[in-house]
């Protein structure tokens, strides 16, 4: 059985768990909980799975260990061909579903993290906040929600009117991003719209 | 044909170049460069074909806009089938690349920029310099160099014994990497042996 070490309220892993639930795989997978508060991540048998020290981790039947997000999905979605593709079918399909994963993961997800990790100090046993970096983050984490509802103009997802796993990465650091007290504003509705429409899925509400 | 708007000195162009010529493709691609430091990414134009301001961007015979390194290569994986395999052929493969692309994009290539942006005021007149988060990034940079030299124990290009997309990432983020004076370490001897390697192909020297 494949093993998946992960962090319940973690953003990453919940991106890889939602992916795995969209693929029907629940079941094939062991999850194993990490406490990053308390560094269970920075130990010498986690850093032998990933030496980054991050989660989620996908350990696979013969010991190979994925780690990052992303190239967890790519394999799920190269290994199980028969379940639904998230990543997308023709050339054109995979690279703008790839475009969208990079900006919400540069343009969102990072300063969203950062804004994070610099303004709560929730690591500040491992690193030393820099308040002003931290501020400058939150301001371009906050930009992107206008930026997600101008995009959904006329769409059903981010991708067109498929889901996608763009739109996986994009709520589950939307739904992140209140440790940093940003949320979608009552003007935003496309975006609104959006939110509701994923927040059907058994996927994301589970 | 396809257009690539580009900016000749900026890393992640490269990346796009690169795989480019290691698939053949260099004479089917029309190349524009776009100068990043008088702004003309900064254009309305050029907002269309990315609202994130950013090289290199593909641009289809269709009109279709690909923004993102990574994206753009994995249109032209999936569209030239017949081409060398630079992201991998079995889950394992494309996995394993991923989480190197993943390594690289983050660990190595942003906190380069960052501290390329922050420490050099290169962009001073459209952000505000951080020095004590450029000199943060710096240091993890440098860190990286330790990394890939211990990585490349053993193996000839940073996936085994093919050279893949992640050669071309490290490859291009380690030689733009001298704008922060950074550089192999005499020490580093698998490190310096693989930067010998990947130098002996047209694709890399060009």
């Amino acid at each position: 059985m494949m093993k998946l070490y992960e962090t319940r309220v973690a953003p990453n892993p919940r991106r890889v768990r939602v992916f795995i639930a969209e693929k029907g795989l629940t079941e094939q997978v062991e999850y194993i909980e990490v406490n990053l508060q308390t560094g269970e991540n920075l130990t010498p048998e986690f850093r032998q799975r990933n030496p980054m020290k991050k989660v989620p981790v996908l350990e696979l039947e013969d010991g190979t260990c994925i780690s990052e997000t992303m190239a967890i999905c790519r394999y799920l979605e190269a290994a199980y061909p028969e379940t639904p593709r998230l990543l997308g079918e023709s050339a054109k399909e995979i690279a703008l579903i790839e475009q969208w994963n990079r900006w919400i993961d540069f343009f969102y997800m990072m300063p969203t993290g950062m804004a994070f990790q610099h303004l709560t100090g929730y690591f500040k046993d491992r690193m030393t906040p820099n308040q002003a970096w931290g501020e400058a983050c939150k301001s371009d984490a906050e930009k992107f929600f206008a930026f997600l509802d101008q995009q959904l103009e006329g769409r059903r997802f981010l991708c067109g009117e498929q889901f996608t796993a763009a739109d996986i990465s994009a709520v589950c650091v939307l739904d992140f991003n209140k440790v940093i007290q940003q949320k979608i504003q009552d003007d935003q509705s496309n975006l609104l719209a959006w939110y509701e429409r994923v927040n059907q899925r058994p996927s994301i509400t589970a």
